[in-house]
């Protein structure tokens, strides 16, 4: 049977530290839990997972244990993309023997300016390397950060060469005519993903597969509502809604602020750490954040009734 | 005995790499006996290295396989900055331990427009994870590539709080000022090198330690004798002959050039190989280089002559 591709919302899970600084599979299963019953799949390891702040073996061992706590991992989408070669490749066939639904694979990202016959090249050598028919690959743009975009040529050519294997993209360059140039192709089953729910209802009036975003680790079943209701005449409405909350959590260091969020939301202090080189919310950013959490009127969880896992 | 901190020219080793596009030890080895030979120290996993195309495992096996081969560890530099706060503990504990003589350190370089006090943590849970008196870190400022530039204050701060381990930089910013203002401070010891022999003469006029240049990997010899003598009455003359050949060197994708050059020294195309997303030479490009080694005139070793290692 051929796997079937991604769509709906996704989260770029963020990934809880204990007092030492380790990822903390146990608290990190819990809150896929949480995401899962309010519809948002797991696009674990991305940008706003601190996906790049662990080294490959806790990324690893992070995918084992959501296994053994019992999370699907056809809801799985991992985040894979390494600078070198062979470390993506590592993770990958890690993430496939593992059963994951597919992977988020970012371009190598230290070197700048590379040609696209370059990026091909890695491409190729990590599909090839991996080797196995069950890979679906999901491209990551995210020109901002990584500072290595994807060129539209670049990806035409790897879904000519690779259809099969190369099944969609997730845009964060936060340029709607990008997305728009990618959603007007015809390629067979291709899904593409905006990189935030901003672009949710264009996206899906445009052929979209939905969005991968981070404020999904937060407000994920409002998100979730909009793309399952995105050809009704609610749609507006809901899309205002989710704009306004994006604004806000826009004012602050994202990273920081969907785990003092979370933390919010757990009653669970633990939640609030981040790796460096990122830093916690000052108290100043803290306080901001939790008076406008209480003042907003969106579907977010009541702070009280809450909690994860 | 206190370690004595490093000075004089460095090259960033470019590393040989086999069919399966494997680090090859052994050329690397001799690789880096030949710039001994020749006057230069061994930065390797250095950018021109390719180091973020390599995983720490690849990276531990090369400096363990350089040890066994007799290179002798005090003359080594190797790059251990990485993105994860683990892979930058584990690859600089495995460097000191080995006996290295220092480390030269990315800041992680994902994430960008971080704050100071964030990069000011990772270097420090570095250094406190590490936990070794011998460790001597040498900044790596190179914001055209990495995107992550460190700041004036921020290394000031690294400085005084750290003053037996933070032991200098490496300035690649191509921004004479800033590394002006680096060599303007009265830090204990604290070695500035420049980031391509085009300012060496004036580096060392201003009380800075050498330089470490990609172009060390195919002359650096001549490189060397500028820092031998940049206060005789050649020093000029000798600064002009160096700029001449970088400015050839800069016509190319740098790396490809560099393994192109030493791959005509050494009369062994395999030293041509990159790892993806590099490119090798393109047919024309390697011509064109062909043809301008041997028009120049420049200090460097006799083609027909050489033989690496």
């Amino acid at each position: 049977l051929p796997i079937e591709r991604f769509s709906g919302v996704l989260a770029p899970v963020i990934t809880p530290f204990d007092k030492q600084l380790n990822p903390d599979g146990g608290r990190l299963a819990n809150h896929c839990r949480w995401l899962l019953s309010q519809g948002a799949k797991l696009a674990v390891f991305g940008t706003n997972s601190e996906a790049n702040s662990l080294s490959v073996e806790e990324k690893i061992h992070l995918l084992d244990t959501l296994a053994e706590q019992g999370i699907d991992p056809r809801q799985l989408m991992p985040g894979t993309g390494c600078c070198a070669l062979t470390d993506t490749v590592r993770l990958t066939r890690h993430a496939v023997e593992l059963g994951c639904g597919g992977v988020l694979m970012l371009p190598p990202f230290y070197y700048k300016g590379v040609a696209d016959d370059g990026l091909f090249a890695f491409f190729s050598e990590v599909i090839q390397r991996v080797g196995e028919d069950r890979l679906q690959i999901y491209l990551y743009h995210i020109p901002p950060i990584a500072q290595v975009p994807l060129s539209l040529p670049l990806v035409e050519r790897l879904v000519s060469t690779y259809p099969e294997t190369v099944a969609g993209i997730k845009d964060s360059s936060g340029d709607w005519r990008n997305t728009a140039a990618l959603l007007s192709q015809d390629w067979d089953d291709f899904r593409v993903f905006c990189g935030s729910e901003s672009f949710l209802l264009a996206t899906m009036q445009h052929g979209g597969a939905g969005c991968i975003s981070a404020t999904a680790n937060v407000n994920p079943a409002a998100i979730h509502q909009l793309w399952a209701n995105w050809q009704t005449d609610q749609a507006e409405t809901l899309q205002q809604k989710l704009d306004r909350t994006r604004q806000f959590f826009q004012q602050f260091p994202m990273i920081a602020a969907l785990k003092a969020t979370l933390s919010l939301y757990a009653n669970d202090s633990e939640w609030r750490r981040v790796r460096p080189p990122l830093l916690p919310l000052s108290a100043d950013l803290l306080e901001k954040l939790l008076t406008g959490l209480r003042e907003l009127v969106f579907d977010m969880p009541r702070l009280e009734e809450f909690t994860a896992g």
